[in-house]
């Protein structure tokens, strides 16, 4: 029988922040693709448009008109899936039609004035003003609800309805389950450990080197061990913090220039504007600001969709709907690809 | 303050089988879309392509010739996330890097020798061969696995590569995550509540109507109270079954005819060859055949992705991956609809 090669055997991998497996399966990368292949991303977006909702000066679906921003933009979304005010569904009846009331806001960030760039594009000047307004987000948002989530849905491929650089802020009465999920894996981990689950890992990551993508004084980026999109990336501090208005400036400039330099490899990687959902998880907020949180770890998830090219993208279905996350390349091979690529943006490049 | 209503104030509902919370704010319906349209999906397939490997008579990739069949015809996947004898990768050796062996097999089945019908466009006494063939793959595979997961990724939107009629199976050694999940709610939920969870269910949706798709005396759909997708459907029998081939002969009739229905229904909402991944999940097989499994209910889910037409899908990203699922009409609204449309096939009306 051959030795275990996780290249070319099938195996499991558990993630300890969900507390669930993924089939790592890196021989499929063999088979042919004859499915679907996705429009290559619009590559002329016109630097200001009127009709752009999310331009500095333009009216928007409510009859406000955004100021002539210079930086960054924040507003309510004006179709917000969350309102402060939605009365109470009232009581359950039955265990099996449970229900529970909602509240929160939603919000916008525009990243910049311009619609032709994306944060690599950016100066770090610039990203450490987005990194800012983030932390005041938390700050303004955190007293109120136990959870503001901060997203970028970028591409269309993400459902990202508007090519002009921003993403949103949704906070939250409840936990949701995601967040409610790495609370609980991570409150037993310190625990059982002893120490926060995220920074032991980071700090063997940082010894392992196999699957860090880039680092720096602060920060390393990896493509986790349990990684279930193609490409996916784990950004994560050094030292312990709990949130995001806990980072010095020091830590922000920092971040500033290593979301840059990994935003940067992602657009490399096919040459084309690189397609993800990201998100920040800190500690909850709320009612948790007065409780002992350490057992919490601020990081970053980019859940990035490409597989084999800039059109060719992993589909997440079938049996990764029903049964189980499957991925196609092992997180090292990921890795090992976004290391070896070079940090000079290819728009930016002499040609 | 107005009174609560689900179509206008976004709240939570409860998923018993997977205990978790979906977020409804149905009226996001009303914001307007401006972000990616699929291509309407392809709808001239020839009957026979000598070149598509899933048609009769055509060379597989391995070399293989498939031979003339008439009916249903199953073969080893080609290319398989799963293969029965991977070396096992050893022990865990770190909590955070944990590995486990993973073992099975992957095979396809085509519904029908042709190319150009789907399962609704199908006979009824043609999708009870289907249905038969996946009762004897449970009985195949299931003492050697302790999950056989029959799927079927219909459409390219759904990463389905072939347009040939085919779904898949793939066993494996391990129960995956969304079964073991299954597995875990019904038990809690037969121990505390003394029936089985979808047993009970079924018994409360035939008898409130508000979510009921299609019903005949052995089986009904609904959209679940708690369902995720826009048009999302469960599968339940009225009886108390635990797997596939405990069906009995009317039950399978009567089955190929509720299939053929909710499938003409999907196909009519927006007069397209309706997308979808589909599944079945009943008790665990391996060694769970000789353990007690009452609290298990056989059942399907059809998880599909448009939303708004032909061309308009939801994007489960950002706010989703990150925090919590979030649906944008209520399941009472979804259940209305598909419950209004004709149950003749918009492609066999006389135009
Ligand atoms: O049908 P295929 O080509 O095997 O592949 C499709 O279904 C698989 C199982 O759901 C997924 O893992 C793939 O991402 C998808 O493209
Ligand atoms: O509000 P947007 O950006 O138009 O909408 C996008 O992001 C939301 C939050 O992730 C999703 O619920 C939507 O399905 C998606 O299209």
């Amino acid at each position: 029988k051959p030795n275990f090669d996780p290249r070319d055997h099938q195996h499991l991998r558990y993630n300890p922040l969900r507390d669930s497996w993924v089939l790592v399966s890196a021989h499929r990368m063999k088979r042919p693709w004859k499915g679907q292949v996705e429009k290559p991303s619009e590559d002329s977006v016109p630097r200001h448009d009127p009709n752009n909702p999310l331009c500095p000066a333009s009216t928007r679906a409510n009859g406000e008109v955004n100021p002539e921003y210079d930086s960054t933009f924040l507003f309510e979304n004006d179709f917000p899936a969350l309102q402060p005010d939605a009365p109470d569904p009232g009581s359950d009846h039955h265990p099996l039609f449970r229900t529970k009331a909602a509240r929160g806001v939603c919000k916008v960030m525009c990243f910049h004035p311009w619609s032709d760039v994306t944060l690599p594009l950016m100066q770090p000047e610039e990203i450490c003003k987005v990194i800012d307004k983030w932390a005041e987000l938390i700050e303004e948002l955190g007293p109120t609800y136990p959870w503001v989530q901060i997203f970028e849905n970028k591409g269309a491929m993400m459902g990202c309805s508007n090519p002009h650089p921003h993403c949103q802020v949704w906070a939250s009465s409840f936990l949701p389950n995601e967040p409610a999920l790495a609370e609980r894996c991570q409150r037993a981990y310190l625990q059982k450990h002893g120490e926060p689950m995220l920074l032991e890992y980071a700090r063997m990551e940082a010894q392992a080197q196999e699957r860090v993508v880039v680092e720096n004084e602060h920060w390393l980026v990896v493509v986790p061990y349990w990684a279930t999109w193609p490409f996916q990336t784990l950004l994560l501090p050094r030292r312990h913090i709990l949130r995001l208005p806990d980072l010095t400036s020091q830590e922000r400039n920092s971040l500033a220039s290593i979301m840059k330099r990994l935003l940067t490899k992602y657009d490399n990687l096919f040459e084309v504007s690189f397609p993800y959902s990201m998100g920040w998880h800190g500690a909850p907020t709320g009612h948790y600001l007065k409780e002992d949180m350490n057992h919490w770890q601020l990081h970053a998830h980019y859940y990035p969709p490409l597989l084999r090219s800039a059109t060719v993208r992993k589909f997440m279905v079938g049996y990764e709907m029903l049964a189980q996350e499957q991925r196609d390349l092992t997180p090292e091979q990921a890795a090992e690809r976004l290391k070896a690529i070079s940090e000079e943006h290819y728009k930016n490049r002499v040609k």
